[in-house]
This record gives C-alpha cells, sequence and structure tokens, in this order.
C-alpha cells in the first residue's frame, strides 16, 4: 500500500478531523439547561445530526439550489428543538445563531494537528468536507489545524458523495483524480471517491457516534492506505 | 483611522503581496535564452502582464464563461511568444505549461510573511485575488505565506473589480461589507471594495512595476488606513 504520485491530500472533517458529538454536545449543554431542557446533550447532537444528510439530499436531488451548510444547520437547529421540549419562536433568533457555530468550535482529535503538520510537509492538505468556508476556517483557526486552502462542498458548489464534489476538487487542484487522495473515517465516501477516481486512505474513528457504534470500525473495502490515526498515516508515507 | 469591527482582512496578491514582476523575470530567463531570445526578462514579464486585464475583461463582460487565471495566462504566454522572437508551435506544450507555473513561484516581499503572521493573530487573513486557488495554494505554500483560507476569484466566480469579487468573499466570510478590509497596493482595487462597503488599506509597492513606477505611488482618496509595508500595517493595529 502507497500513495505513490499522489501530490494533495483532502480530508473529511466531521468525524475524521474532529469530534463533532462531543463538540456540539459540549456546546449545547448549556442551552439545554438555560431553556428548561431535560434532553441529553449528547442525544440533542445525534438528533441534530440526523438532520443532516437529509438537508443535504434536497440539495444533491437538484430540489433546491447550492445552499452552505451553516444555513442547513439553522434550519435543523429549529427542527429539533421541539424534539428537546423547546419552542425555537420563543428563543431570540441570536441565541440560536449562537448555538449554530457549535458546529465552529469542534475539537480536533488528539492525533489530528500533529498528524496533518506532519502529512504538510510533502503534500498539499485541504478540507473536502461538506461543511462551508467559513465554517472549516473559524474551526481550523480555533483548533490549528495548518490546512494549505479551506476546500469542499462550498467551493465545488455540490455535496458529498456526489461525484462532482470529488471531480471539481481534483480540476481545482489542477490534478488527475489519482493525484489526490481521500482521508475518510467513513467508508462510503471513500467508496463515491474511488468511483470518481481518488486514491483512498482510511482512519476509523471508533467512537465518533459515541461508545455504541457499530458502523465505520474496519474497511469495507481495500483502500490504498489505512491507517489508526493521522499520526500512523504519516509514519507510514514515511513523514 | 482605524479599523474598529474589521474581522477579516482579505489582501489583493499581485504586487500587494509579492513582486510578480522579479519572479516572472526570474523564471522566463533561462526560458527566453535557451529558445535565442534577446528580450530583457523585466519586459517580457511586464508584456505578459499587459495582457491580463484585457484577458479578464473578457469573463467580467460576459463574452466568456469564468475562466481561471492559468487557462488565461497560458493563452496569454502563447499571444506574447512571438514578440520575443519565438513561436509557441515549436516550444513543447510541457515546456510552456511550466514556464505557467511562474506566477504559482512568486517570492513574497520582504514584510510580507512577518506582518502577516502578526495580523493573523487577530484577523481571518486570507488573498482575494483574481489568481486562481491552486496558484493562491502553490505560492503560498513555497513562500511560507500563513492564510487561513484561499478566496478570490475562482471562489467568487468573479474577476475584480467587479463588485460581486467582493460582496460574494464578504457573503462567504458570512461577514457584512464593512466588517472585511481590503488590503491593496492598487487604488483601483481599493475604490471598487470601498463601493461595495468594505473597508479599505492601502500599502504601496512603489516598485512593482520597476524602478520607474508612476502609478499607485500614493493614496488617492482617504483610505481607512496606510501603511509602508505588512509589518507597519500590523504595528497600526497594535499587533
Amino acid at each position: 500500500m502507497s500513495l505513490e504520485g499522489v501530490r494533495a491530500l483532502v480530508f473529511d472533517v466531521f468525524g475524521t478531523v474532529v469530534d463533532w458529538r462531543s463538540g456540539v454536545a459540549r456546546e449545547a449543554a448549556p442551552f439545554l439547561a438555560r431553556h428548561g431542557s431535560a434532553a441529553d446533550p449528547a442525544a440533542f447532537a445525534d438528533a441534530w445530526r440526523r438532520r443532516y444528510q437529509p438537508a443535504m439530499e434536497e440539495v444533491r436531488s437538484g430540489r433546491r439550489p447550492f445552499t452552505r451548510l451553516d444555513v442547513l444547520h439553522r434550519e435543523n437547529l429549529e427542527a429539533v428543538l421541539p424534539d428537546a421540549g423547546i419552542d425555537p419562536a420563543r428563543v431570540p433568533p441570536a441565541e440560536l445563531d449562537a448555538l449554530n457555530l457549535a458546529w465552529h468550535r469542534l475539537d480536533p482529535w488528539p492525533d489530528a494537528v500533529a498528524g496533518l503538520t506532519r502529512l504538510k510537509a510533502r503534500y498539499i492538505i485541504a478540507p473536502l468536507s461538506n461543511g462551508n468556508i467559513i465554517l472549516m476556517t473559524d474551526m481550523a483557526k480555533r483548533a490549528g489545524l495548518p490546512w494549505d486552502a479551506i476546500l469542499g462542498a462550498e467551493v465545488a458548489r455540490a455535496y458529498k458523495p456526489a461525484p462532482e464534489a470529488y471531480l471539481r476538487t481534483a480540476e481545482i487542484l489542477a490534478m488527475r483524480p489519482e493525484e489526490v487522495c481521500l482521508v475518510a473515517a467513513h467508508n462510503g465516501d471513500l467508496a463515491a471517491a474511488r468511483r470518481c477516481g481518488l486514491r483512498t486512505a482510511f482512519v476509523p474513528r471508533p467512537t465518533e457516534h459515541g461508545p455504541e457504534q457499530r458502523t465505520d470500525l474496519s474497511p469495507d473495502q481495500e483502500w490504498d492506505l489505512v491507517a489508526t490515526d493521522f499520526v500512523e498515516l504519516a509514519a507510514r508515507l514515511g513523514l
């Protein structure tokens, strides 16, 4: 297994680089308490996240023009609050806006910054996330993620796993698809990238969905590279 | 003069952050010599650059769909070579491609990296250049420019000084125009940004066009801030 000929590593971010569940729960906890909700913050994070794919599917299907993720997250927040016993119409919009920025303040997995810093010595490194540019930029600045550029859905104007998200990213990099490797904790994302000709590296994140996680614990295809974390990924590449 | 309320500094790049004329001349010199041209490398850089605005005007006018700058530079190279006594049809395309990457390998002005590094402590910093994403990314990686994100024409799908280039950049940053400040060595760029509501900082680069430069030596409006270089700009902002 090697990545010969690869010049750019692009990364899934939610789950692969950052721990979205803990971060959203941490930010939601004081909000829920303040509004008298008994909802468990981690369960609230899961519920908010469950609306993520259906919201993007509206765009992928063409039923809705491209809309950036901050807007979808904000709509999804209003949709999920009643399940936590909170009427969004009774919360000041500025407070909802502030909670929506939870997604900008997620912590990286412990190996992420060190691994990315090593990988950056040889490769162009960039997010290929469904998160929008300012979300990724705020997150990187807070967490010290040393990206060379911010790529992803808003730049490609397409949400993964639509082929355009991968192919336009390679085109923007002025590279052939096989010169670009997607690093992700999700087999489905890697499968879509491989169908477009990208190389693939799997880094499992077995607690992304909490201690009971059953999905994406192991590779379901022979990906070009498999590593336990980003530091091992760098070491496997001789960095 | 201050920039109160500003959260992002966006930068013109060619001329403001990097010395394009010296860099292109340095890269063109061995090419010209190899092909028996007696053209002066700096004059060749000027001639190549003179075709920059007309090429973008084809896009701004709507006569041509958005086309990234690497492609325009490559076309302009073929157009300008005959004036240097070189028939582009007799040069291997890979050699023209390589020379076209001269624009990816420009050196920053001596104060640029130090100034940007200080400014980054408080502001989101990003290029708002007509250069495309991979051009800006390659340049930053080689030169150590510590951008938080790569913005500009390819992300906004519009070439400066079209208003969309500035307004879409603010929208992508999820900021009001007055929360964004353009830093540029060109009065015309700043004037266009101001018409869109952005704040403005002028940093003259009196040798961008060589020792005989007559343009943009001083501010022609009361810009929000004027500084001699990026380190002074940082100092003026208390950084």
